[in-house]
């Protein structure tokens, strides 16, 4: 037995939660106890433009499966090319947030697929349109009968079938992840360095747990005021409290390479901005250059298995189909 | 044996092109001779809307693989929610065209593929963006030295690659193919009525070959004049000669159940709406509802098999990448 296979086989005796117990980040789960038949319905309206007043914007439009669950635009693009007034997050591990939207008004996923359906700014349709427009359409008509066990279509089955779909969006596998069951080649010396650093400069304050974050509402701007020009309040347009204003959720690091642009507004372009500026705003602390690179390299091991399935196939409209208004 | 056993084995006995030879419509064959390494970074290249100024639209914005290759509009959407003068026609079998567009302006997939994202109109970016673009991702660099052998990323391979993706969008296996290849009861009494109503109207004097349209350029408006306000004048665009105004080329009807709405201008919203029309302005023949039912019905089976990928997963951009431009 080679050593390395020789430590692989102690690690492997080793229980679970011992092994990680000393880490504030842990790995990322396969996804479990989801019902398929509704996760597959879902994935369609996930997918579908006709539930948008444009028959043009989907769910995938702004949180894209392709691109880490996201546009990587600053702020995302809505019905008529409205400019929407915040970054949108991704779509990945988001089933592991304490709760949806960067201000956290909606509690889980189910209750957040209804927001950009009805956005004006985004989707632009209602709950009763985008209903009436899947009654429309015999494969739906089936599919909710077949997965819901009684026939009817309704806001509350589409948000549902979508936020099943969700569930199985989690991003296990991550080279992260290797390290932390076990595998100590998983990362090179500067990756190791990054999260040394990373915990011993407090970052693992907020972003801790299995998402690297998204499990706590945070201040944005500590030790400094976060200057910014978007109109995001954050939490206190939530609670009405003064106190929670410019508290946004701590966005998730999992799969961080890939959801540029980064923070709220979306202002910064690049990792070493964004390590760069929550060192300094919220940390009071300067980063240089060599321990901003390692950060940004351990950064850059979170990301895990990205979503693979088969493009779905949308069943047609008929005949009866409520026709899209795109430029109405 | 049972008759129907016996039947199909006679059947397979017969070469293949015997067994056709007295149908107009031939079977679509499954792709062949492709260059698989080409054609997956073709996918790629195919949904990455960083080809576009906004970073938005991708070609699967507008001929979406969901949806028939079609976005199911009138007109398309382009950059800034601009309104397209055309209706987007499917990408699907788009291999066996006698030419791309509407109009035929462009000789073949490889140089279609490279007009949208260059209008201003559509993806609104220019070649020399798209390839500096491309050229500042390093998954995009590696993955086209492996595919090409060389280095470098020029428009040349990109719109190769995109052609090369397009060439396996071919669908197989309708229930009109599996008819035509000796199952006589893939269709129904009523099915089969339709197409035989659809030979002897004359529909397939241009509703011919594998595609079932797609190799001729025709007058659209050959008895009655077809009113449009369409500014779209058809071929006589590319070749100046005013006979050819109002000549388009002859969409497929491949899959045409789901690549609603109908015609050059989008203006036939149903199957049974385009069948009179087409009827009455072509043949100078109008079909009674039972016939138009017969011929819409027939027309639904020649949908065959859907696109059937793995969503692709974008490399994702790095510092150097540059920005795009949603709102400027």
């Amino acid at each position: 037995m080679t050593t390395k296979a020789l430590v692989a086989a102690m690690l492997a005796a080793i229980p679970f939660t011992t092994a990680l117990a000393d880490e504030p980040i842990t790995p990322i789960r396969p996804a479990q106890e989801i019902n398929l038949a509704r996760a597959e319905l879902g994935k369609k309206l996930y997918f579908d433009p006709r539930l948008s007043r444009s028959g043009f914007i989907s769910c995938n439009s702004c949180h894209n499966l392709s691109m880490g669950g996201t546009d990587n635009l600053k702020t995302s693009i809505g019905d008529h090319w409205n400019k929407g007034p915040i970054n949108a997050p991704t779509v990945l591990n988001s089933s592991l947030n304490v709760a949806q939207f960067w201000d956290g008004r909606a509690a889980d996923l189910k209750e957040q697929a209804g927001g950009p359906i009805a956005n004006p700014g985004e989707m632009a349709f209602t709950h009763t349109l985008a209903v009436s427009l899947l009654e429309s359409i015999p494969g739906y008509v089936d599919e909710f009968r077949l997965v819901y066990g009684e026939d009817g279509v309704d806001i509350d089955k589409v948000t549902d079938a979508i936020a099943e779909f969700e569930k199985t969006l989690v991003t296990p596998h991550s080279r992260f992840d290797k390290w932390l069951l076990g595998d100590k080649d998983a990362l090179t010396s500067d990756e190791f360095a990054g999260y040394v650093l990373f915990k011993s400069s407090g970052c693992t304050a907020c972003h801790n747990g299995a998402a690297a974050g998204g499990n706590t509402f945070q201040k944005m701007g500590i030790v400094e005021p976060y200057q910014s020009t978007s109109p995001a309040e954050g939490r206190s347009a939530v609670t009405g409290k003064d106190a929670d204003r410019f508290n946004f959720k701590v966005p998730t690091l999992r799969n961080v390479e890939m959801t540029y642009p980064y923070f709220h507004d979306g202002e910064a372009e690049t990792l070493t901005e964004a390590v760069d500026v929550m060192g300094r705003l919220q940390l009071g602390k300067k980063f240089s250059d060599q321990e901003n690179a390692q950060i940004v390299a351990f950064l850059k091991t979170l990301t895990g298995d990205q979503p693979n399935f088969a493009l779905p196939i949308l069943p047609p409209s008929t005949d009866k189909t409520p026709l899209p208004h795109p430029f109405d």
